[in-house]
């Protein structure tokens, strides 16, 4: 890829985890927000009108497809009219799919390989997509080897058959739960050179992992994607459905979905929250606060007809769904994504499993740290053990101490912020000494000059963290302390720990503990 | 009070933990259903007229004030005008508070003790509220006893002040945090005949406990001042300001909530969320999809005048606030208020202290499973080790059974449903045995013929969940299985866990144990 290009269609203004968020400006000079959604349009018939969902839900970008172009044979009346964004009443940015997937699934239309490119091609979206193999979790591994060798093909003659010059095109990632698949699929196509044709990058063959609820696959999938593409080039989740898993991918680093979720759920009766899916016939209260749930009870729903039921509810839900995109453009913005993706894991013990195959890995949480500011402007909130987890916290801080000193003085924190002013005017009072460091429950043992900073004078605590976490914290400071040939220990501010941690300290550091 | 009257009043519907779902009528024969919450409007100037909240926002009931119709002297055009609910165009339920909190918070404008009583029954509320003396967390603890005396006078003096007798007059429940005086106080009361005349309870001086976030201390409040009302009467929670809190009052069971932080929160330039407040300076994008937050930009909003402000957030703020009681109800129905409040604890680190508080004692979970159902339809979701504590699977599965045989069959069970119909069918297979218990991570062992009942099989839970609990379940299975002559193991379904708790067991009981 083109650095000169890329700086010129994504730009990154702020980051947070892998997350971040930015602007896409595509060569036909579209430009949208990201993380963003790409609804799901049909080219013949839609619920709710694409110049309505820009309109009205703020949506930037649509998703529809060279094989249901085909399909609904509107693509000689498309081009008549201008194109797709004439045809669809589109202003914004229109990905085109080449209908790869529903040709596995549904097989009924018929689309070669450079078929779809000449129909993509002759409607001119924004970003188009080639003929790739899609993968079912239930293809075997050999199988798999054999259709993303056929796809590495496909992407690679992709140069020599497209025309246009005003479409970005996307390399689908293919290799399904397949790991080691997936890895050689990216390094073959790097080998060869085809990589640098494509400005898009898209993890595909996740739909049927999360009908599963497999987070747990899904999280490996994402990760190997995202560890093969820079982090500054826009990489795309193909139909990542239900907004309870947007913060997860974004925090993940994919920048847009697309998703027929919320007219495919309306279809069924169903009815979309963040925090997981309500059947219209067991609400009798909306939890929510749309303009279309301020309209109308649950009650008087079940009573409009069909057309107007799946209307009403595909609009709730495309209405969770751009909120959802909001939500977590504002959480990157102000430090939170984390918290974002911790709460949203609650929509489901599954969704749970996958956030907490990412939080718990050491490896895994450097990554996220990569993104992570070194400061933030909001609070740090640790709520239980695994916030104290959080990649703002995963910094070593004796080690950043000098080993070579004789003598330590350890400070006991108290269990809010306003306890360091005490601290800083105890110190003032005495003198510093050498290697002064100050024992926080969560982070443990912190060089006094790092004290006042991102992120231990913003950590807000619970009791169930500090709990969790002060003896843990209190066994490696000990291990630390006994390097010295003295430890000096002051006790600052007013803390229930600290007694608990003077004593600990008094028995275990034995002769070589002095109290000041 | 009479129970006849009572029934009329407020029919329960549904329940979970102590929330319940009703419709309170009052004696002007207006209805609300509950929970739900009144907004504080100001009797002569409103940003939001109560007509508009009544139709666009759903407001069922208002509350508004002795104090300040005295203050802004609208009581004479109010009378005019044929009372309160014309002259503030309002056809729901008015509550009329007496001005205590004000008048102790201000004092500017003077009103006694019958002088309250005559303005509320010249301008007709449903519900009114005699003077009372509010405390606050600073007020010595004399101080306090002293004030509930007063109290308990007044309270114990309307039944003779009032006239009219179609309002329904509210007990306010003091004491503050002081819990011994909070008991005396209503012991008093209910000794001197008093209590009966009320047919509404409200617990008062909350307020600054929750403006300094001291949720631990609200949570023995609120127990208390609960505990002592039967759980059949209304009880109204005074000044639950954010919506964050609302789910943790329901759970503890609070029907009715007044707040004004819509409007307050608003004049300060700060917008609510059921996960915290942003400024709106700090906001680039809305994380909300009301029809407010669809209309503008935060830019847009920072641009308007400070009235247009004021009422853009007013708005929102209420949009949230009535979407969250709806979503409290939605909640109750289902069996999800539970989930609910742990949700809504992670909003701030000082109401997860709260909830923690009322979550990891067995005397609450005790109380909280009186009013939980035996049986839902919904999934239990077990998340975490504070989950493993709900109120539905606080039950000791094992003293259920009788201790008095020779011989137990025990079978491991899968981390999934769906090995219950596995187990079931070997067991059928092999013929059934003399007290077989089947060994589920979560709740430990239970006896098979409570293996496909509520809750066990529709516990759906997490690896973290299972990790945290699975050993303890095997420790307490052991010292029951100890108590047999023989233990006959079998393993049913495909599980993580059948080999290791194979193992353990057969460690552990030794000669006792057959593999079957």
């Amino acid at each position: 890829m083109c650095e000169e290009e890329n700086r010129v269609v994504f730009e990154i203004s702020q980051t947070d985890l892998l997350g971040k968020t930015g602007q896409f400006t595509t060569l036909q000079k579209r430009k949208i927000r990201t993380p963003n959604l790409f609804p799901v349009v049909d080219p013949r018939r839609q619920e709710i009108p694409p110049e309505e969902m820009h309109r009205e839900f703020k949506v930037e970008g649509i998703i529809t497809s060279a094989y249901l172009s085909k399909k609904r044979d509107i693509v000689e009346q498309a081009i008549e009219s201008g194109g797709i964004h004439e045809w669809l009443g589109f202003p914004g940015l229109i990905m085109m799919d080449s209908g790869a997937y529903q040709l596995m699934a549904y097989g009924d239309v018929d689309i070669g390989e450079e078929e779809t490119i000449r129909i993509q091609e002759s409607l001119g979206p924004d970003i188009g997509v080639p003929l790739d193999m899609p993968i079912l979790p239930t293809t075997r591994k050999e199988e798999v080897a054999s259709r993303i060798e056929t796809t590495i093909e496909r992407v690679c003659r992709l140069a020599s058959i497209v025309r246009r010059e005003d479409i970005i095109w996307t390399l689908p990632i293919q290799g399904g739960r397949f790991s080691d698949l997936m890895q050689t699929y990216l390094d073959k196509i790097m080998a060869k050179g085809c990589f640098s044709f494509y400005r898009f990058y898209a993890l595909g063959s996740v739909v049927p992992v999360m009908i599963s609820y497999d987070y747990e696959t899904l999280v490996t999938m994402m990760e190997t994607a995202r560890k093969n593409i820079p982090n500054t080039y826009p990489l795309h989740l193909f139909g990542a459905g239900h907004p309870m898993m947007f913060a997860l991918a974004t925090a993940m680093g994919y920048d847009t979905f697309d998703s027929a979720a919320y007219i495919l759920m309306a279809k069924d009766g169903r009815y979309l929250t963040t925090q997981g899916t309500y059947g219209i016939k067991e609400l009798e209260d909306f939890p929510c606060y749309c303009k279309q749930c301020i309209s109308l009870t649950p009650k008087e729903v079940r009573k409009l007809n069909k057309t107007e039921q799946i209307e009403f509810l595909a609009r709730h839900n495309l209405y969770v769904s751009m909120g959802e995109i909001r939500t977590i453009r504002q959480a990157i913005r102000e430090g939170r994504l984390w918290d974002l993706v911790r709460d949203r894991s609650r929509a489901h013990p599954k969704l749970f499993d996958g956030v907490q195959k990412l939080i718990s890995s050491p490896r895994l949480i450097r990554e996220l740290q990569q993104g992570t500011p070194t400061t933030k402007s909001s609070s740090l909130n640790v709520f239980d053990k695994e916030d104290a987890q959080r990649p703002e916290l995963f910094i070593n801080y004796v080690s950043l101490a000098s080993k070579e000193k004789q003598q330590a003085r350890v400070i006991i924190l108290g269990d809010n912020a306003s306890t360091y002013h005490l601290v800083q005017a105890h110190i003032k009072k005495k003198g510093m000494e050498e290697d002064p460091y100050v024992f926080h429950p969560i982070v443990g043992l912190v060089p006094l000059e790092l004290a006042d900073t991102y992120p231990v004078n913003q950590i807000v605590f619970t009791k169930t963290a500090a709990k969790n976490s002060w003896n843990l914290r209190l066994d490696a400071a000990l291990k630390f302390l006994q390097q010295y040939e003295k430890v000096i220990i002051e006790k600052g501010g007013e803390t229930a720990w600290g007694e608990q941690i003077m004593h600990h300290l008094e028995k275990n550091l034995g002769s070589q503990m002095q109290t000041s």
